[in-house]
């Protein structure tokens, strides 16, 4: 039963064409509408020739009209960037309020209260009203929210790899008394795909370095995912390749606590769908989940520094974007969680 | 109806990956048979932890045995090193005669004639019956022997992207009086997945050179597939990509037939499911037909130097072995020529 | 002796920060003036830490002022984005004038006859006097009037790459009767540092593709520079490393000619001191001369075609650059040819 | 006064090409003796295009003979693979006694108590003694014994890169009552250029993953390097890139200390050659030291976590490993630290 409409703005972006390629493959879903708030208009392949072989699933590019896409589709994904996208997706999602169209906002717009993300994001928040009616979508924590909700702010890349290595502790997350470092590492896609010169392949080839640590707006976003009992140290650094995140996250759990952890890991990952628990010895490849929405999972207690440690694996635009937003469309129509989502990686 | 149970020999090595992965997603197929020539046995996600998502449609890896192939299976790609591939698929070949077995070998070892074959190998080719029992396998120019073969040599992955950049030209190939000059270059998993010097990343990164000039062993194989009426020159040249190639052909053809040639490759295009003519003025990405089975095909005349150049980009990997292999297997099934290699590429 | 006074001329783009540590390092010359078009002015090394150990010998960077940079120097080079660079050289180079001051430009803007530039430019050309008073800085064939010259237009990196395959044929180009092709393969950097989208590393990375194939302005620069009696044809590709130019041409020299033809190349790289003929069996990699001025050659007779085909590998920033522009400098100076050009690559 | 005689034993290994570079461009080193412990002897450009500039200073390649290296040689490099190279260095050592001969091991072998070494190497250690007369070769820590010393462990690349984020918190390490962890990255040459299917290209390009988490053998050289009154926890990561090493340390200083640490950091800084304190705000690149000695350090208090945060990069085969030893051969042969050390890295 292929029949919800699905709405694209944005396809020309790195989640963009993500979604485009996971909606065109997803077996409830049509692609009824693209749109850009840029110049690149028409046939989405003369753009990215990668996608001519969807060529006859995908409708013209057209500038954004959001009345149109209120009107014709069922569900629509926003993927613009932060500042722009949000708003669009609150003006989608009032104009097909009363036809009860969905709407998922990948972007950082609607994840904070107005006064952290004035605060973070260095710009005016939206409404009050927006941001209050969006749930946020990760569904290891939210997810019978998602299922009622009508505007999903679909999570960030980093806050997701991070919030998953923490998560699963349940309530022994109230027993960790020191800071939770996240030590993480992203591939450039991340950044988005505006030319930057940090960004030319010419300047990041051959480097890794640290940016806007203790700075990033994904903090915030990561201890409210977490309750918000917890302080958080939050590393980000670049990595020269186009796709990944990897986290490891050092937790000061009480060490008597260190036997049972492991169990608290298992059967969270044994409940989730998408969180998969190495076995053990096995630690986490980011090539692993490259263009898939799994997130790779490895856990251990080290007994020198008494420090839970946890890595994550991700693909920043699979499960840290397009693979999330789709899986939360799953949520919000009562499909099974992995429908159009099984998706196999290239090792190389 | 997923009734053919299918074999792979070597599911480790590239080329046996990505079998796995296009077997896996293919509606008519079922993967019964694993088996390596090494010490890799047991689960298959054990050594490629990417494939975890589809473990439970993987049967463990054995020790190979060729007549357990041959009886549990109706198709069998054998996927191991040249030297050893060719023999292993002409003995299950022979082991399913009876049951009519299709065997589908992605080595060197059975596409040429004994003598070209110790020229070019350097090594005792196989019995001259096997060699004269294995059709070629390149469905743009033997499709029709294909479909009574049972038993294929599928094509090498530079001789395939060079062939279809000439095969257009049809009976005006007959014209070209001077040598076609192939100028290649390939991503690495080309050389095999067997760990060498050159091949470490410490090595080739940041590197691109040329390597078996004049010597390279798909020379005679292009030849023959063109024929056997051109000379031709093959530049092959190492990339720091895990895939794909890209070749550059440049053509003598009679200058007063360049008004006309574009029309000859469109139309053979047109005719051809996996290989594209891209639209004027663009020109082939590698990474446009990652993890497909496609070939993308740009043709200018050059006034200039009045030769015809054409460039074609293929994935090393798909239709430069594996998805050439389960093309191979359509055709000589009777399915359709697409079944189950609609494949979208990633981007980045 | 080191006292000539040394200016560049837009030390933040990849030319640019190449000469500084070339000029830093070079036992004749002292940095005594930069300067930019753009906003980075001030210490060098707030923009690029990797000089920062150079951070004593480096002037603060100043907005350009012409004719302060001909005042204080003895010696300017421009690298500037071509259609800029060439008007600011040729400014310098009048101010300078009475005080003898030598200026060698690194852009496109003083290499070309007017109306070829505009034909290939696509933009108004310099005076015709500027251009007429340019000398074309390729040692290989120009070193005589180099030595003479105030002003120099460097040559294009492409163009040197290929320059060098042919020129030591001699007098023997005059018997090629057909078309040399040039297929060559470039390092990111040849791109210049300016932020675009085809160059961010999401775009890039595993990716090769051909671009401005038939239509680059290199085309007619090396036309000239083998003499105007060739035609040629440049296949401009890709690569998606920062560093590095593979040339692989293809010479119908006339077959008779064929046995004498290596001695013509190794007499003429005899003579040449950064024109390296590889031992027999060896071709050239990228990586062994990146951070050089060295080129490496490798020359063979193919008789299957009866082509001849002679790889050349230079750094696109060296020999196709920086390097280049302090050999010429070397020449206007008298100086030996290698004077702070023993330059060791790394290999990895 | 260039007269120091060198040898270097591995010279085609990573770290040993290292040192043939760094000892041809030293002013007071000739070398004189190159040997390897494989099959690749003569020319060592034959091997090593890149080198082909030093080819008048390159003696060439032997067998090793332990006498002829200890009476040929002033200083002798030692970089085999661990397991070999200690016993080589030793040998040497004893061989040279007499003649004063100087040797600087660049492997594991000398570096740690035997227990320590059979715990986490997995081998039986050297005799006693010779780890008894070898100095530990981490100048910023050792400098005055390292003058003294005849035989130097050269230290790990990991454990130099971590040392130095700590060591200059001087006597306030006292007061770090919790772990230290040390999140840990680096490029590939730190694994060796000996071929592993891990290290291919086709496995690592576009892949970052952790490794030996918890029982790297760097951990307790690092402990030791720290005074032994730290617990650590060192997280080893692998890069798709050839070189550098990317340390991020979290350090529980006292948090009333936080407003002094900065000026600790300065001051240490101040007085060591080779470490450099960025300037507020900037964060090390791992590219911005690359082929040098250098050591880029960024601190910064967190607030709020309360934890001290150090950044180092260093190029593993520099300051991790080549570099480092030159640094230690100039303070035992009384020269200044930089001599021959003032390199300036390529950006791209």
């Amino acid at each position: 039963m292929s029949n919800v409409r699905v709405g694209i703005v944005g396809p020309t972006g790195y989640a963009g064409m993500e979604l485009v390629r996971l909606v065109a493959g997803h077996p409830r879903m049509t692609l009824v509408y693209l749109a850009g708030s840029g110049a690149r208009t028409g046939p989405l392949d003369a753009h990215l020739p990668h996608l001519h072989v969807l060529a006859d699933a995908l409708p013209p590019v057209e500038p954004l009209d959001v009345h149109k896409a209120a009107d014709l589709c069922d569900l629509v994904f926003v993927a613009l960037p932060s500042g722009e996208s949000g708003r669009v997706a609150w003006e989608i999602a009032q104009a097909g309020l009363d036809r009860g169209v969905k709407v998922i906002d990948l972007s950082g717009d609607l994840r904070l209260p107005p006064e952290a993300y004035e605060a973070w994001y260095g710009r005016p928040p939206l409404p009050r009203e927006a941001i209050a009616q969006a749930c946020y979508g990760l569904p290891e924590r939210h997810r019978e929210s998602i299922r009622e909700a009508s505007l999903v702010a679909n999570p960030g890349c980093y806050a997701t790899a991070c919030a998953l290595a923490v998560l699963p502790l349940g309530n022994l997350l109230a027993d960790v008394k020191g800071p939770i470092v996240f030590d993480a590492k992203s591939g450039v896609t991340g950044a988005g795909r505006a030319p930057k010169e940090h960004l030319h392949l010419g300047e990041l080839a051959n480097d890794v370095y640290p940016y806007r640590v203790g700075q990033h707006q994904h903090t915030p976003e990561i201890e409210q995912a977490l309750g918000g009992a917890v302080r958080v140290l939050l590393t980000t650094q670049l990595l020269p390749i186009p796709r990944g995140i990897l986290v490891c996250a050092y937790i000061p759990i009480p060490p008597d606590e260190a036997p049972m952890v492991y169990d608290r890991y298992a059967s969270f990952c044994e409940r989730e769908p998408f969180v998969r628990l190495l076995p053990d010895g096995q630690l986490p490849h980011i090539k692993a989940v490259n263009g898939t929405n799994e997130c790779h999972l490895a856990v251990r207690w080290d007994e020198r520094s008494r420090l839970l440690q946890v890595f994550t694996a991700i693909d920043n635009l699979g499960k840290g974007a397009a693979g999330q937003a789709v899986q939360n469309a799953n949520l919000m129509f009562g499909w099974p969680e992995r429908e159009g989502l099984n998706l196999v990686p290239l090792w190389m």
